[in-house]
């Protein structure tokens, strides 16, 4: 086990409906130290990669991009879910479920961020359903950039994203990926 | 002019109804080397308190709180805007007003990442009339915890937010405030 799927069967609490609460370390009360070396296991592994920026979604998503971006030394585009009077003029537009919230969202993107000459890594918390990667993944391919690849902290082995967007030829880096879990047992894939 | 005004009055965008854009560099497209500098200049501010948590609200404040808990070494907790089902149990609750979203959040916090023995420094990104600041310190006084200081990034002063709560006690420290805008000048309080 690595670090972060020993601190998911430490520390993770299964609820029904496979949710999978980590919010005492990840997304609610966070252990930066924790979010450092999850950010560091994403720049060894997309090393070599020409990254110029790295983008996500609010608000679970920034924590775990932040460290990512400040390593690589490029920018952090955070797709904003509601749209405010903070932005406005030309967006890239996606719609993305959220598995947690049970409803679908708009993810915007101003366009004056990504153009075709960037090359970019998103990083998100989660993949469970995959709706949510697809939406920014889209909006990278409307801009004409490049999507070198997807980092998430945990993904949700028994559901369909990861499948499918490795199947569509992406390439997806999950530092945990859960095959099954319950009240009494969380089991990872097997990684390198 | 410090560091983030000169960069406010080189990128940010003053717009009608005393809107301003800064999302070039702070809350959309993010910069990650500025926001290294926001944190380690407010742990200088905020340094020899005894600070055992950092505090903020999602999700535009997160890259701003990220390097204070990191340089200090305490846990970052988020509160969260909507309960998901990833949010149950005992939670702490304030209403705060959105002054860009035009609307009344909710803000939760689980108990559990409160008590009393916490030193707490809040730390958000924009302080107008106060609401999300009042909410967060709310939450922290109903877990009997110490609210050491408010760490903002840009503080609108012409809004009564950061008078009200200075003048009930409360230590903020805001490194750029803004007396008056319009779409030719900007013009910030002078500080130390």
């Amino acid at each position: 086990m690595n670090f972060l799927q020993e601190r998911i069967r430490c520390d993770g609490i299964v609820k029904p409906g496979n949710v999978l609460k980590v919010d005492c370390f990840l997304n609610h009360q966070m252990d930066i130290a924790l979010l450092e070396q999850i950010g560091a296991e994403f720049c060894r592994r997309f090393s070599g990669a020409p990254i110029t920026k790295v983008l996500t979604i609010e608000s679970s998503g920034i924590a775990i991009a932040y460290p990512v971006a400040r390593i690589l030394g490029v920018p952090l585009v955070v797709a904003k879910k509601n749209t405010s009077v903070n932005i406005d003029g030309d967006v890239y537009l996606a719609e993305a479920d959220s598995f947690t919230q049970g409803k679908v969202n708009r993810v915007v993107v101003a366009k004056k961020y990504l153009s075709e000459a960037d090359h970019v890594l998103i990083i998100d918390d989660f993949l469970a359903n995959g709706c949510a990667l697809q939406g920014l993944i889209s909006i990278v391919d409307a801009a004409d950039a490049e999507v070198v690849g997807c980092g998430i902290a945990i993904e949700k082995g028994f559901q369909e994203g990861g499948h499918r967007l490795r199947n569509l030829g992406y390439r997806v880096e999950s530092l945990a990926i859960i095959e099954s879990m319950d009240d009494n047992s969380i089991t990872f894939r097997p990684q390198e």
